[in-house]
């Protein structure tokens, strides 16, 4: 794992104190505080602060509804009824901030989320370390035959083999190359923020990000969801276990309105309802095209 | 005050609990939380919830810069030099939850900041309360003569109390009008979301509002400023106080750098090289308009 | 209707000019350019200026997805799959500019939709105009008796009678002591940033809001929605209009996927699956709260 | 330079066109249209569209201050007072679309502004080119020895050879087995999503990036700056020039105030005001850091 002694050090001395606060505490968060979650061979999810909890959803939501939201019994029920009507301020009131440490590649992607805070390491100022994501054998795919964007079947064999070789070596006499350039024993050594050009983007950078929860929950539906690239959905899988631990009624929500969830088109919601009616309903009078009639029938759960 | 029974009874449940947590704990801020501090007539301000302390502002910036902020001896040290060069990302780790109470015509200027997060008590949802703001005799200004935009001198004798006798009866009555509208008492009753358009702009509205600092000083400098109206600037200057137990390094910094601090152009910096070379430099030599050359001279603290 | 003589010149000469360029131009829009659409009994919406249309949103697309993209046949279908899809950044590539006429309770729900830029009418430093609106006797609607929010049967005789009388009133007087308090004649006259508390909700304001494709589909979706307070609706009914005629394809797609859609939960679209198996799916056996239940049945068009 | 044939047609044609509009239309914006403006070894940037000019910026001033602005005589005035007050909603009514073509760790910098629209090319989808960014020998500098992020004297002799020689090695080398292992000749080939992260960060990427003009200059102050990155900094150079030409009174009320002006902080100002009085200003009494000095006499033009 990616941790050093150092910092391993640091995390039990971040968790050995503890004080006192008048403000709202999550139990479940406070057990996953620092603490650094495994993810890919050197990367990992680690929880440095957050605000709020399921509570302070409901404490938010009834400052805006007043009266009006007594009638919801409890907090599960309100949760509930804000994810299914799209009320998205008051799951804005909750705030968390995590440490994460992610192949470059997987840096660009995630970084396409604007709605967040970032500090991430400089490699204008800093070095570097020497590690590298080099996937595992499973997941060393190949490009799918059906899919412009996904991944098909495994490498195997002398293929599989061949890659990783490729992608280790390359990845080890770059950063040779990075450490024989920046040296300055025996010569000036070139400036950092030119040397990194040399590094591929499946070198290690780690960052601290920010972000509400609403907005956290965005990114977790896509990257999370099985579309998504394996490399960042592993991190979207562990940022979901946290969250679950952290605002149990609204993980809960979000699970079933959103990622378990799926939107219809009026089209779509039209052929549900004359199916339901009897009606036999093909990709012909359906009036959709080839890719739409396919998620569809996936959606419903229909055979093919 | 504005609050009532049931919320200082409110307040003091909260502030009488207290619980452990691993996460970074202000002081000066733990004093502040749940308390209501007074501002104009009805309106208060008072923090509901905070994430992080000035320690975490270096932490986010040293993650960023690495080894490279060691160099910078201590904590103030590094604020004061992130601050100076506009290093916004390690201030926006930290994030700040107020419940706000404030006449409608403040709430319209301070929504302009759109970088927040808000829950807003709703007049479509519920029925707003009879509290209006009238503002207090020396508060009430003239139109400013110099600048379209200000306020002059307070306004005097018959036509001061001319002025308060309109607004609260104004307000009254809106108020009875709305009370009638609304009641279902022999009558069905008008819609509250349509009720509501009957009541003045000093009506108070009260909401939840969350941001990071960076942006929180970012409202501070406009509307703490003396240009801000002072209706809004009562609020910022209460908040300012709050910042100042809660970050004192940051708030100490943003004081010198930002409240205290002036950007002058190209021009203007031209003239103060040349008049600290001992050249005599007048409006007409300087290249500045009328309006500019007014400013620069209160800037440097020069008479005119 | 609510153009001064001076504003319709305006408009005859900025429709009398036309110059050659060569950025993608939408004929449809063009058709629009600063006519005032009326909404409301003073409103309007006009278009100030755009950018980009059907085919700039599929050549971002493009530059995404590169070849990939060129599988799908036309233009049409790609902006079907980019709607699908919930790709929003190609619809972001478009931008428009609206000038409204509002009244200030709806401009308060409008300004909650912060990724737009907004100059807005500025009562520190000029007069607002006697203007108000008034309900037509059609839209008088008494306060819901199933729902916290919404609106019941429209008021009818003498309660419909008053309540207008009422609000003619009121805004009358108001804007009488409106001026009467920032007169200047014999008397100082009072700051206009204070006098306009007295105003009430329903005073017409104005503004300047621009806002990309993407960000005004998110409020057309909330705000042309059912449930929308009818007096915001109809500007974006309005707004809904100039769209389909700036990016036929895109708004179409809109309508089909956003508007007409729906989004079923995990738990509804398993008891889809379940009616469509033959099975009888009740309230009882749904896993639905009554509410879920009742919007789930209105969604599958299935009578209760 | 790193246009294909088929872009240079694409451009010809495109700008062969040109329809009538009756938007605003910005003369010296319509010359730089479509044409790319050469960055780099292979980069580029190129104007897709725009909305707006410097009278836009005006026409909507005029809405927000009414009347008031009406006292400024002339737009040239106007621009520059909505500049030194820091008014940037005027600003954000103009909008620009650019195409930029840029080495990945340029990109990585770019996109920490997130107050932008982007589409990417994606390379899950689609083939990388084999571009990279070799830089000049000018500009192949050492890590500076008084800065830890800036860049030092350049380098010289053996050692410059050595590193171009490494960069362009290991850039070929690294495109070389990309190659390979995405290849379907005789195997199953990688999935390109995981191929990519052999790719080190010189490679060049592109995208369509869409601004308004006030966070463009926010942008412009901060990457046209001198403490930027050589690599950045001569983007955005390239893209001053445009802006210069699209809206010249806005940029040049920006040169003057933010690119050529300075912040004091409330100590820089007392010193200002000690120093015209006479008085002998040092580091000791003049309350600031080393550092802070430093910089304050650089400000000032005074000789260390």
């Amino acid at each position: 794992m990616s941790l050093t002694p150092e910092q391993r050090a640091e995390i039990e001395a971040q968790r050995a104190g503890g004080e006192q606060t008048l403000r709202a505490v999550s139990p479940g968060m406070e057990a996953h505080l620092y603490r650094a979650h495994e993810v890919l061979d050197h990367g990992f999810v680690r929880v440095i602060d957050y605000m709020g909890d399921d509570a302070a959803i409901c404490q938010a939501a009834r400052v805006s509804y007043g009266k009006g939201t007594k009638s919801v019994q409890n907090d599960e029920g309100l949760i509930r009824y804000l994810m299914r009507h799209w009320h998205s301020t008051p799951f804005e009131m909750c705030e968390v901030k995590f440490h994460v440490k992610l192949p470059i590649f997987v840096a660009r992607q995630w970084i396409r989320h604007r709605t967040a805070n970032v500090n991430e390491y400089s490699a204008r100022y800093s070095i570097l370390d020497r590690e590298f994501y080099i996937p595992a054998p499973e997941h060393l795919a190949a490009q799918s035959v059906i899919n412009n964007q996904g991944r098909g079947a495994v490498l195997e064999g002398a293929e599989a083999a061949r890659v990783l070789e490729l992608l280790k070596a390359d990845a080890n006499r770059a950063y040779d190359h990075y450490e024989a350039m920046i040296s300055q024993e025996g010569q000036q050594g070139l400036a950092r923020e030119l040397a990194r050009m040399n590094l591929p983007a499946n070198i290690y950078t780690q960052w601290y990000w920010k972000i509400d929860l609403h907005n956290l929950f965005h990114f977790l539906r896509l990257r999370a969801d099985h579309h998504a690239q394996y490399e960042i959905r592993v991190y979207a899988e562990a940022i979901c276990k946290i969250v679950a631990d952290w605002v149990p009624f609204a993980y809960a929500a979000f699970e079933d309105y959103r990622m378990g969830g799926a939107t219809l088109s009026a089209r779509a919601l039209d052929c549900v309802r004359r199916m339901l009616a009897g009606e036999e309903v093909t990709e012909e009078n359906s009036g959709m095209s080839k890719g739409e009639w396919r998620e569809f029938l996936a959606v419903i759960g229909a055979k093919r």
